[in-house]
C-alpha cells in the first residue's frame, strides 16, 4: 500500500553524500513536511508513495543542497566597487569609508536579499554570515526561505553599528536573545579577528555561544602580514591565541586559515574547530594559496566558502568547487590531490560537518531535512555524461556544471526556486532596489574620485587646515652669497628664533590637469643633534602655485589640507593614482625669524641627488588675507634687499618643477 | 541624411578594446555586411544610421568577440571521462588508447560541432584548434559560422589519423591546400609538441607555414619534466630548440610555456612568438601556475585558452579570464598584477594579437570584422554596477559575468546566437549524437574496468601470453634441509641446466573480489657475476589460484598475461586501483633441470624484510591441459621425495599470501 509523500522528485542521477557516497543512477528523493523520507531507485519509491507534487529530474542531478560556509552576504551592493589593489587601499579606500558612510540597516536587507537571490539561484541552500546590522541579514534569510547561520560582528573599533565594543557586544546579545529558536536562522556573535578583537570579546562571544550552544564564527590567519604582526606583537599565532581566549572551548567556525601552521592545525584537528575555505577570496585579495591539502591531511573539518562578495565576486559555490580542487593540485604538483569527490564534499557533507550541522543537512539521507538542489545536465558545456566510473558524476558537477545550471531547490521541504525563478522574494525589486543604493554610492565616488580633497579626507577623517603662503627663492651659486644671507641673518632688525636642520624627502604627486592640485608626502627627519631621533610624516594637498600680483618674483602657496600620513607610499600612489610621481629630497637649514613684527621662515636648502651645487634660499611667511599677503610680500622684498639677492637669481617655481 | 547599416546594436556599454580602450556608457554598433562602420554613443548612431535590424542591449555590455586561443575540440566527446590522475595515467591510461580506438572523422565531427555550440553559447567567436581529422573541425566550424585557425596535428608516433609521420605531413598539406583562402577559416598545421616530433616535421610545417602565410601552432614547455627530460637528452629547452629547428621563423602560436625560462621568454619576445597561457588546464592537470605575470612583464604577445575540454573540462573563456586575473595574485602575494581589464585583454585585442589576428578582429573599431558579443548584466550575480570608475566594466565582466550571461553572438555580421538559441546548428541533434558516441565509449570503458585483462590490453597492446604453471613450495627451516636439496640436485637422474641469481620485487595488487585475478610488477635483478646489469620489469596478470585435484599439496597457477612494465609502479597504483598494495622480495637462487624428460625450474628463496629465516624451495612446471598437469604433478612429487622433502613442510599458497 503506497504512501503519501508531499514531494517527489524522480528519475534523476541522485549524489546522496551519505557515508557510503552513493550515486543512485535513475534515483528518486521524497520528500514530507521538512524532512526527506526516502532515497531510492526512482521505480522503487514511485511504487511506494502517492506524492502531492511529483516533480521529473530526468537528465539532472540531485545534490544536496550547497553549503556556503563563510559569507559577509550584503557586500553584494560593495560588488565590483573596487579590484585589483594592495588590501590596505582596498580596504582602508575603499571598503571600511564605504561601509562607515553607506552601511546602514537598509543596506544591510538590501544586500541580503541580493545575495540570497543570487546564492539560491546558484543552489546554496544554507550559509554562514559575518556582519553588521546581522539581524538584517537573518531577516532576509528567513523571507528568502534559506537555512543560516548569522553571526553579527563585534570588533574593538567603531563599525557602523556599533560606537563600542560594548555596544557590539550588546547588539550581538539582543540579537541572539531576538532570533534564538528560529527553525532556519541560527543567531551567533562573530568575533571579527585576533587582530581587530581584544580578549574580552572572545571570552564574552564564547560565554554567549555556550550559553546558547551557538557556533563561534571568526577570522583566523587570512594574510601572511596578519600572522608575522601578530607573532612579532603577541609571540603567538592567532590561531593559538584564539585557543587561549576561549574561541575553541565552543564549537569555531574559522574562515580562511591560509597562513595556518601545523602547529595550528593540529590544535585545530584537537579542538574540532571547522575551517572554512575560501579559494576565490585568498586568490583575488593575493592572501595566497590555500593549504586545502595539508587542511585534509590534518583530518580537519573542512568547509568551503564564498567570502565577500566584494572579494569574489560571486557567491557561487560551484565556482569555489571548482578551485578547490584545482588550485591544490597546481600548488602541490600533484593532479590527484583534492579529487572532485572531495571538492563536491566540501560544500555538502563536510561542509556541514565543519559548520556543525552534519545532523540535518549535507546528504541526502531519511532523517534530514529536506535541502535539494537539482542541476540540469546535459546542456552544451556537460555533455555527454559518463557512467562507467561512479565519480565521473562528481567531475561533472565539478569541472563542468555552473551555477546558471542549478534548476530548482528545495530548503525544508520547500520550493525556493523552480525553473530557474526564485519563488520566495520579487527579485526584480531587489535588483532595483539594489542598483539604487549603489548609485547613490557611484555619484559619492564619482564626486571623491574628482576631488582630491575628498579623496583625503575619507581616509584621513575630516581635519581640514586650510592655509595660503607668500614665499621668494632665490638660487645662490656661490660660497659667497650663502655666507651674505648668513651674516645678514644677524643684523639687528631681526630677532632669531628656532633654528634647525632637517633631511626632507618629499614624493609629490602630480596630475597632467593642473588644476586638481598636487599631494606632497614628505618625510621630514631632524639631523640636529639631540633633535626628535623620529621622523615625521605628513600629506600635503596644494593648489596650484600664484604669482602674487604685486611683485611678480614672489609666489603664492595654497594649502589646502595637511594630515599625518601614516600608510606607506605604496597605498598613497595606488589609492591616488597620480598621472606622475617626482621626489624632491634636500637638506635644510632653517630658522625661524621675526621682522617688523611678523614671523617669517628663512630656509637655506641644498638638494640632493641632482647636479645642482648651488643653496637655495627660500623666505616664507603664512598670510591670511590679500591685504596681509601685500604686507607679508613688502616684507620679504626687503629680506631679499637686505640679503643681497640679486633679482636675476630669483626663481618663482618650487623644487619639484626645477 | 541617415546612412543605411545592416545592423545597429544600441543601448549598451560598449567596451571597444581599441588602442585607447575606450568605454561608451550608453554605446552602440554599427555593422553592414561582414564589417563594423561605426562605433559610438548611442544618440549619434541612431541620428547617423537606418539599420535593417536594431538589436536594443539595454542592461548589457557590447564585447569584442572573445577569442580562445588555444584547444582540441573534438574532445568535447571526453569530458568527464577521466580525471584527477597524474598525467600518464589519464594519458596512456584513458586519453591515447580512447583515442586510438574511437576517434575518426564523425567523432571529430560531432565533438567539433558540440564545442562550437558551448563556446558560441559562451561568447567566443574565434577559436584555435590542433587536432587530427582537423578537416571536420574546420568544417564544424564554417558551418557553425566561427572563426577558427584549425591546425593538423602533426607527430612522429601513430595517431589515429596518420599511421606515420609521412602520412601526418601529407594530410596536413592536403587539408591546408583544400581550406586555404577560406573566409573564415585559416587551415595549418601543428608539430604536437618538441617531445613528439622531429626536426624534420618542424622544418617541413615551417616552410608550409612560410608558403601559404599561415602560423604554426605547437605546445611548448607545458610541463616541468617534459622541459628536463628534453633538456637531458638535446642540453637545449624545447622553446630554444624550436627556435632552431625553424618553428619561429614564421608566426608561432605556441601553446602553455608555463615551465618556460627567462632566456626562453627572451627568445619569444625576439620572433614574436604569440604565447597562449591556459590557465584552467594547466592547474588541473596540475602542470603549474602559469606564469602570467612573467609572460606579460617579458613584453610577449599573450593570448589565453581552454585547452581541451577533457583537461578543463569547459570550453569558458569566462572562467578563463577569471583565472587569469586571480590565479597570478595569489602566486605572487600581489592583488595589483593582471587587473581585470588586462585579463579581458588576454581574451580580446592582446589574444588577437598573439594569434596574428590583430587587424582583423579582437577590438570593436570601424573597419574591423563584426565578431560581436553581446553580454547581459544586471542579474543577481551581476548587481550592482558602478560607473565612476571606468575599470569597473571589466571587473564585472572578469569577476562577476559568467558564460551563461552571454544573450547574443555575431561573427562576420552574422547573428550565429540570440537570444540564447544558437541558430547556426541543431543542438538538440549535437547533443543527441555526441552522447551516442559517448555511450559507446562509456560501455567499452564498462567491459575494460571490469576486466583486469582488457585493461592491461588498452595500455600494453593485445599480446597475450596465457599460462598454467604446476608447482609446489616447501618451508626449508634448516640448513641441513638446504644442503639436502642442493646436494639431491647433483643426482644423475637431473639434468642440470641454466643457474642464476637474482633479487626479486614484486608489487602485487590485489583486490577483495578474488575472482577479479591478481597482477604482479616484478623488477628481476640479476645478481651472479656478469649477467646482465638492467632488471627486467614485467607485468604479469594471474588468476586465483587452485589446489590441483591430484596431489592436495600442489598448486595450479594461471598467469592469463604477461607483459613488459614499461611504466612505474604508481602509474600501475593508479590506473589498476586495487584494493590492496602488497609488496615481496626475494633472493632466488634457480636451477634449470631436465627430469624424465620433461622441463622444470628449482628455486631456492629467501624473503627479505620478513621475520621468517627459513629458505623455500619451489618446483615448477608449465603445463598445457589437464592430462599434462598430472604428469608434471606426478614427476614433481617425485623430487619432492628425492629431496627429502617432509609433506607437513608443504605450503599451498603463494609469497603474498603468506
Amino acid at each position: 500500500m503506497a504512501e503519501r509523500c508531499d514531494t517527489l522528485l524522480l528519475n534523476g542521477t541522485v549524489v546522496t553524500m551519505d557515508a557510503r557516497q552513493r550515486v543512485i543512477g535513475d534515483g528518486a528523493v521524497a520528500i514530507t513536511g521538512n524532512q526527506i523520507v526516502a532515497v531510492g531507485p526512482s521505480a522503487a519509491l514511485v511504487a511506494a508513495y502517492v506524492p502531492r507534487q511529483a516533480i521529473d529530474c530526468l537528465g539532472c542531478a540531485i545534490i544536496p543542497g550547497l553549503i556556503n560556509g563563510h559569507a559577509h552576504v550584503p557586500m553584494t551592493l560593495l560588488r565590483g566597487v573596487a579590484a585589483d589593489m594592495q588590501l590596505d587601499v582596498w580596504l582602508f579606500g575603499y571598503m571600511f569609508p564605504l561601509e562607515q558612510r553607506f552601511c546602514d540597516a537598509r543596506f544591510v536587507a538590501t544586500g541580503a536579499r541580493l545575495a540570497c537571490a543570487e546564492m539560491l539561484r546558484g543552489g546554496v541552500t544554507t550559509f554562514v554570515d559575518m556582519y553588521y546590522f546581522e539581524d538584517e541579514v537573518a531577516r532576509a534569510a528567513a523571507d528568502a526561505g534559506m537555512r543560516a547561520i548569522c553571526g553579527q560582528a563585534v570588533m574593538r573599533l567603531p563599525t557602523p553599528d556599533a560606537a563600542s565594543l560594548d555596544e557590539g557586544l550588546a547588539r550581538a546579545r539582543r540579537f541572539i536573545a531576538d532570533w534564538h529558536g528560529h527553525e532556519r536562522i541560527t543567531p551567533t556573535i562573530a568575533p571579527h579577528a585576533p587582530y581587530t578583537c581584544t580578549d574580552e570579546i572572545y571570552h564574552e562571544a564564547a560565554a554567549l555561544c555556550r550559553q546558547y550552544g551557538i557556533p563561534l564564527l571568526t577570522h583566523l590567519s587570512e594574510t601572511a602580514r596578519e600572522v608575522q604582526e601578530f607573532r612579532a606583537e603577541r609571540q603567538q599565532t592567532p590561531i593559538a591565541y584564539a585557543r587561549d581566549v576561549g574561541a575553541f572551548g565552543v564549537h569555531c567556525i574559522a574562515a580562511h586559515c591560509v597562513h595556518a601552521t601545523d602547529e595550528d592545525m593540529r590544535i585545530m584537528q584537537q579542538h574540532g574547530v571547522g575551517v572554512v575555505t575560501c579559494p576565490g577570496s585568498n586568490l583575488k585579495l593575493a592572501s595566497g594559496l590555500p593549504p586545502i591539502r595539508a587542511f585534509l591531511d590534518a583530518g580537519l573539518r573542512l568547509g568551503l566558502g564564498t567570502d565577500g562578495p566584494a572579494s569574489n565576486d560571486d557567491q557561487d559555490m560551484f565556482g569555489e568547487m571548482l578551485l578547490a580542487a584545482i588550485v591544490p593540485k597546481a600548488a602541490s604538483a600533484d593532479p590527484t590531490v583534492v579529487p572532485a569527490r572531495q571538492a563536491f564534499a566540501l560544500a555538502t557533507s563536510s561542509g556541514a560537518g565543519a559548520i556543525g550541522m552534519a545532523h540535518l543537512i549535507g546528504s541526502l539521507e531519511v532523517g534530514k531535512r529536506a535541502d535539494v538542489t537539482i542541476v540540469e545536465l546535459g546542456r552544451a558545456h556537460s555533455t555527454p555524461r559518463y557512467r562507467y566510473d561512479p565519480d565521473a558524476i562528481y567531475s561533472t558537477l565539478v569541472y563542468a556544471a555552473r551555477a546558471a545550471d542549478v534548476r530548482d531547490v528545495f530548503v525544508d521541504g520547500r520550493a525556493v526556486v523552480r525553473d530557474r525563478t526564485v519563488m520566495t522574494l520579487d527579485e526584480a525589486a531587489v535588483l532595483r532596489d539594489a542598483q539604487a543604493i549603489a548609485d547613490r554610492i557611484d555619484q559619492f565616488l564619482i564626486e571623491r574620485e574628482a576631488d582630491l580633497l575628498d579623496k583625503i579626507i575619507v581616509i584621513a577623517g575630516v581635519r581640514s587646515d586650510e592655509q595660503f603662503e607668500v614665499q621668494a627663492k632665490a638660487r645662490l651659486a656661490t660660497p659667497a652669497a650663502v655666507e651674505r644671507v648668513l651674516a645678514a641673518l644677524h643684523d639687528p632688525a631681526i630677532t632669531l628664533g628656532k633654528v634647525s636642520e632637517r633631511t626632507q624627502y618629499d614624493t609629490f604627486f602630480l596630475w597632467d590637469d593642473a588644476t586638481l592640485g598636487r599631494i606632497r608626502i614628505r618625510e621630514d627627519r631632524r639631523t640636529d643633534p639631540g633633535a626628535r631621533p623620529t621622523p615625521k610624516y605628513t600629506l600635503t594637498l596644494t593648489g596650484a602655485l600664484r604669482r602674487h600680483t604685486g611683485h611678480p618674483a614672489l609666489i603664492v602657496g595654497h594649502a589646502r589640507y595637511t594630515a599625518v600620513a601614516d600608510q606607506p607610499i605604496r597605498f598613497y600612489r595606488e589609492y591616488f593614482a597620480p598621472d606622475r610621481v617626482v621626489e624632491v629630497q634636500k637638506q635644510r637649514r632653517r630658522w625661524r625669524i621675526r621682522f617688523r613684527g611678523e614671523d617669517l621662515a628663512v630656509n637655506l636648502d641644498h638638494l640632493l641627488g641632482r647636479d645642482d651645487p648651488a643653496t637655495y634660499l627660500e623666505i616664507k611667511s603664512r598670510t591670511w588675507s590679500a591685504r596681509d599677503a601685500a604686507v607679508k610680500a613688502q616684507l620679504i622684498t626687503e629680506l631679499l634687499a637686505q640679503f643681497g639677492i640679486d633679482e636675476q637669481t630669483l626663481v618663482n617655481r618650487e623644487y619639484v618643477d626645477l
